[in-house]
């Protein structure tokens, strides 16, 4: 691959530039003192999950190894920093060769995480590593935080199908990443053409209340829309009174109708009733869709309504709440020489504040109890003990440089699905509390 | 311009796939109907402020217009539309030769607004405008968000400088919108490398803690930082002691030294430390940036610290609290044929749940009190009221499908500046409050 692939109909240059000016500063300064070329680890975690949530999702890791890869720096990035005298002339010439050798290692997308998990980890010189920093983070906190919103209203919905419908409410590139990471949080589609286009998520729509404006009546819409997209479709009954347009709607297209969508009121109430009359006019696979600013609450608060499936859009692509993660990309440990064999010392923020770290680079498992079920994250340096050797949460994504850990992206929806069966069950409680896993530190004897 | 200019160092083939697939399936269905070719009015509104605001902040409308222009249908586009059989044959065709003909007129870019403001106007056939809903809605309810934000940090900082740190904590791209939003709104500079490359805003950055805890001790960090960026630098002082630090900082800068950053702890009792000893080292000119899970409330607190600039991440590009404005595009008027002179009927949604809308194209005024200052926002159909014909808030953006209105970053800037100037004092408080201009309708004897 030669552009970026970030998620949308577009060839991407390069996605150096996704970077913070002191990332290229410091690297500045580091190769004029001799110790960009130490050897360095970089670990991503978060030292908490956004109030009240029980566990959160890793997703956008596909999205960071099309970004890795596509790190560099052409003339037109070259000239820019030149211009603004942003780094001196041996940075700019470091630049221009620059390309990412070192190994990433990270839960794999889908995978639940914890306060203190080290989501991902990247290895090789300061200088490759440092550069890295907000583009990584960038893509793991936008997605993340979508994913951990669509885990959620999934678990409310039971089995029923959720629609994401949010584009209109993020940003237009934004709004691809969010459909991706509703999918993997186990919604079944997407509104987003460019979501379909460049992550094959299946898409789905039929019309809006300005398709009834549009004409004289509104059976003359109902008649238009089914002549075009056929007796299947969705009609939209609630432009003007919802139980005449019911009505409307199964004269029209007949009981063969695909269904209704109510985008406005009680909908509680209002699915039982339309429910009841789709029923009398003998209309009884006809299905009902509701769409109207809702969230995980919302969607279970509709667990009893004779509903067929939920579109969401502003709470997912919000994060319902919490439309960013507080994940951070941090220094655990580095060589004290240039030396490529020179060992690792772990290093940490000391100041106060809150935002101490863990030095030293980790490992982490998942513990299960006698049952099977997960108990605790385990977040260690040094050897991993026996037990939990095949419980271990790090798998290898780049070696070298080189991406190895591509996958579909339905393989990353089932391992999300997975990961949370395998947590207790208070896990996927809406309500709020604590992580429902302890995140457990074990310092090993070899240090880092 | 032949590519999207959607604010990054990017050529992207089309926006026409930031879209929703129902906007697409309606057009297939007006097509067939014979109603496609009628000539409608569509809007852009809120129906309410985000709870507790007391203005918004139009932004995005430059980025509209890009997209607007690079809206088409390219041979990769229509093949996926074929292959997932979205549309119909005929609609395909519609779509290769489609380039949006109409007008489009709105509220200047760095405007505030109110609800019901009529901040968007597109005026065209149903089928060209139907197609920029999704599109319109995403750039400017995620841009208006942060600007909203980023204009209530600039209040609250007075004239201090505001740097724009939060690319870590959006999508990479939603980054670079943030960047310029934030500039609209009264920042000062942005940490996004790609903001700067797209938008020319000035870019800053110089160090992380990484770079102190990559050196061997505090003081060889600081040694390599000063040695390559010069005296002028900003060092950052929380890595161990903050007291040691900043004594080791004057030592090695000098007191020319250009800052010190404080990331953690108490600012505001940190920042008067830092000061006095910084004054007590004889470094009277260095100033002191913080920078440390900042909001606008944090920002007001710290009004009497001695504190230089600011920096803001995660509260600047999450919209402090409210990610997404709640704008929506609603068809207001339409033809009754498809006969280009046919006068126009307005139109609006009745069913209930307070998603009712005001039928008929729309102008906008703000009325201004004895003494200049804004007392309403007026919403009318109709005719204009002499006494406001000089108030007008809508200008032409797009004429006949021509873009007509592009302007410089900082003309939008100043006219933000200018935009809350004109309002009564009580706009810039803090504290939640009802929308400090009431919205008042007027319906002209014209009808639309």
């Amino acid at each position: 691959m030669d552009v970026a692939d970030l998620g949308l109909p577009v060839d991407v240059p390069s996605t150096a530039l996704f970077t913070d000016q002191y990332e290229l500063t410091m690297l500045q300064a580091a190769l004029k003192a001799g110790t960009a070329e130490r050897r360095s680890v970089f670990e991503v975690f978060t030292r908490r999950l956004p109030d009240g949530r029980r566990y959160g999702v890793v997703a956008g890791t596909g999205r960071v190894l099309d970004a890795i890869e596509n790190f560099r720096f052409d003339a037109d990035v070259l000239a820019f920093l030149r211009e603004r005298a942003v780094v001196d002339e041996a940075t700019l010439a470091w630049l221009a060769s620059y390309r990412f050798s070192g190994d990433v290692w990270g839960y794999p997308e889908g995978e639940v995480y914890f306060p203190g998990s080290p989501i991902m980890r990247v290895e090789g010189t300061f200088a490759e590593c440092v550069l890295l920093e907000t583009v990584i983070l960038s893509v793991l906190n936008h997605d993340s935080a979508i994913a951990a919103a669509a885990s959620r209203m999934s678990s409310a919905a039971g089995g029923r199908p959720l629609i994401e419908m949010g584009a209109r409410r993020t940003h237009e590139l934004a709004a691809v990443a969010s459909a991706r990471a509703a999918y993997v949080g186990g919604f079944s589609s997407t509104s987003d053409l460019a979501a379909g286009f460049r992550y094959n998520i299946p898409t789905v729509g039929t019309s809006a209340h300005a398709f009834t404006l549009l004409h004289d009546h509104e059976r003359d819409a109902f008649q238009a829309q089914v002549a075009s997209l056929g007796r299947g479709t969705t009609l939209l009954v609630d432009t003007y009174d919802v139980a005449e347009a019911v009505r409307m709607a199964v004269q029209v297209a007949g009981p063969e109708l695909g269904a209704v969508r109510i985008d406005s009121g009680d909908l509680l109430l209002v699915a039982h009733r339309v429910r009841r009359q789709l029923d009398e006019l003998g209309a009884r696979d006809t299905k009902i869709i509701v769409t109207s600013d809702l969230d995980e609450y919302a969607i279970a608060s509709l667990a009893a309504a004779p509903v067929d499936a939920y579109g969401v859009g502003t709470q997912l692509v919000t994060g319902s709440g919490h439309p960013t993660c507080s994940m951070v990309y941090k220094l655990v440990a580095r060589a004290g020489s240039t030396d490529p064999k020179a060992p690792l010392l772990p290093v940490a923020k000391k100041s106060s504040g809150g935002k101490t770290s863990v030095g030293g680079r980790k490992w982490a498992a998942r513990r299960l109890d006698e049952n099977g079920v997960a108990e605790a994250e385990v977040v260690g340096t040094g050897a991993v003990p026996t037990e939990l050797l095949d419980r271990r949460l790090l798998v290898e994504l780049v070696k070298g440089g080189e991406v190895v850990a591509r996958e579909p992206l339905d393989v990353v929806r089932e391992r999300h699905t997975a990961a949370v069966a395998g947590l207790p069950l208070s896990a996927t409680q809406l309500s709020r509390g604590e992580p429902v896993l302890p995140t457990e530190y074990v310092h090993g004897r070899s240090g880092s």
